[in-house]
């Protein structure tokens, strides 16, 4: 049997271990659940095992409070599951419905069919990770559903199985996901930390909202295998992840910030060094990284997260607001812990 | 003794032995020599010994046949060193002269003075190595100039003292220099190959001639102490230049050309995962850098490659030519094997 095939059949063990000792009552009609999208502080970047989104490393994010997926079942009488996105039904042959169905068919009797209704609160596939949200608020609104009464735990690693970082997106506040050691990823959870940092800001900077050409999934593994600076990449992305930790336990704000920069730029530089050079940059992202650079040598402490895709997420604290909207006009801001946007 | 202070012993000690054992005739009234500018297929980043320009690793370039300086020298009577930089008197204080001057006082009797005068036929720092083919030049003259008739091998060990990429500006055609061991830095010198490649041609993308801001020596110093990436940069480095040694000597236009790409890509990339974050791109440069690979996905095999600035230059095959000016309004066209541009 080859590794993969054992893998799989580890974590389809795991799945169904989990399920069968889960409380089974009658589905209900329909539930719903909400998920926040969440950015990497330090980043997902590299799978050590693809079909099950099993990462390299630990990585640590910040939930986006009100800005995320607003998910929607109701069981129908169909031979198929209809999904709905943003309140249009989607090509049960596109990508997204073939993920949404592959994981529900996973996890639910297979004569179960539901219309599924997701409705984004921020801009598909456009670096905002909803995919993230969007799976996260899936794994919820099913554990309502059908009344399993999984605990958070057992629910990220479900939600990891649809999107790497969904795993991550069933909390609020800051959250670290471990990159867990077994085979059948039940160790490859998420978990919440417990400090509130209501003076963090956050600053979206959407370059553009279209769908990349070239998926994270994608993306991960040319990197993995044609980048040698990748090879330094597992050792630095844990040693970030370890201070970005500190400092949130120290409400360093600094340390904190610059670190997830660093961290970001050297994602991006791995990317870049692989072949064919991938660039998720466009040329007015380097714009407005570069005004960034200059506001903080002209001493405001502003700095920028990117993922894979051209947008930036500006990082700051709360005083420093009113310079940020001056610079940027275009910006719009996030507070991770407010409950108003 | 410091480390720093043995090895500039050592290397002190190379340059009096080697001028003492040189012929020395009384100078010359004047004399003159041209270098060409290189842009190496093969990046040199990163220097193992700061003061003397030992790399870390070895590299390969082509030069830019008539693309480089001319420099003539002659006699003064005088108390200091007076530099001509392209028919204007350079400040005295700058850092153009400082390190024309310092080279001098190193090689020649204290009593000599000299009126330098360069005229680079490649815009000043702006990523063309004009300071390559500057220190060569002015070695070449300085050499001919006190009648020391030194080999090759030595001058481009003296270049090196001024600009490390100057000891591959003293041939036409590829070049290597090797790395060395030797702490007086006496093996660290370049040679040419014997390989001729009439139909390779280069496109130079001029996005800015401005001097650039953070130069090569501190962007160099920066990368090292500062980028967990470049790590992995000397392996990667000399693995590529073996490659594209390889496919030189095999004439296999596309390894090379694809092989110098990916260094280049990742030299950058080294960059910017330093702290503060180096990026030397602009975002023009990046909207011609995404020309060259949407050109290369509809199959012209072109190919780019970037020092340490925003210009762009282009590796493609006499051939292509027209497609590569009919795509490119700007493009300036060289032929390293040429007579004629």
């Amino acid at each position: 049997m080859s590794q993969n095939s054992k893998i799989s059949l580890s974590v389809n063990n795991w799945v169904n271990q989990v399920l069968g000792a889960a409380k089974h009552n009658v589905p209900a009609a329909q539930a719903s659940a909400y998920a926040p999208s969440n950015i990497a502080l330090s980043k997902y970047w590299g799978k050590r095992e693809a079909s099950f989104n099993l990462p390299v490393t630990s990585s640590l994010s910040i939930s986006l409070a009100k800005h995320g997926t607003n998910t929607g079942l109701s069981v129908i009488d169909a031979l198929a599951h209809q999904v709905i996105l943003n309140g249009e039904e989607v090509d049960a042959t596109g990508n997204f419905a073939i993920k949404v169905t592959q994981w529900l068919d996973r996890v639910l009797p297979r004569n179960l069919k539901l219309r599924i209704d997701t409705v984004n609160t921020v801009p598909t596939a456009a670096g905002l990770a909803s995919s993230a949200s969007g799976f996260a608020a899936l794994t919820l609104a099913t554990n309502s559903l059908m009344g399993w009464q999984l605990t958070k735990r057992q629910l990220s690693a479900l939600a990891r199985l649809g999107s790497g970082s969904a795993s991550r997106s069933l909390w609020h506040g800051f959250v670290k996901w471990q990159a867990g050691e077994q085979a059948d990823g039940s160790d490859s959870v998420a978990f919440p930390l417990q400090q509130q940092w209501p003076q963090l800001k956050m600053g979206l900077l959407t370059i553009s909202s279209q769908t990349k050409a070239v998926s994270s999934r994608e993306g991960m593994a040319r990197t993995i295998a044609t980048s040698p600076l990748y090879k330094q990449w597992p050792q630095q992305a844990e040693l970030d992840l370890a201070v970005i930790e500190a400092a949130i336990e120290a409400n360093d704000f600094e340390t904190m910030a610059k670190t997830a920069e660093h961290n970001a730029m050297s994602m991006h530089a791995t990317m870049s060094a692989a072949w064919p050079p991938l660039v998720y940059w466009q040329p007015e992202s380097l714009t407005q990284m570069q005004k960034v650079w200059q506001l903080r040598e002209q001493g405001l402490p502003l700095y920028l997260t990117m993922d894979a895709g051209p947008n930036l997420k500006l990082l700051f604290e709360a005083k420093h607001q009113t310079d940020v909207e001056a610079a940027f006009a275009e910006v719009q801001i996030i507070s991770p812990f407010g409950t108003t946007c």
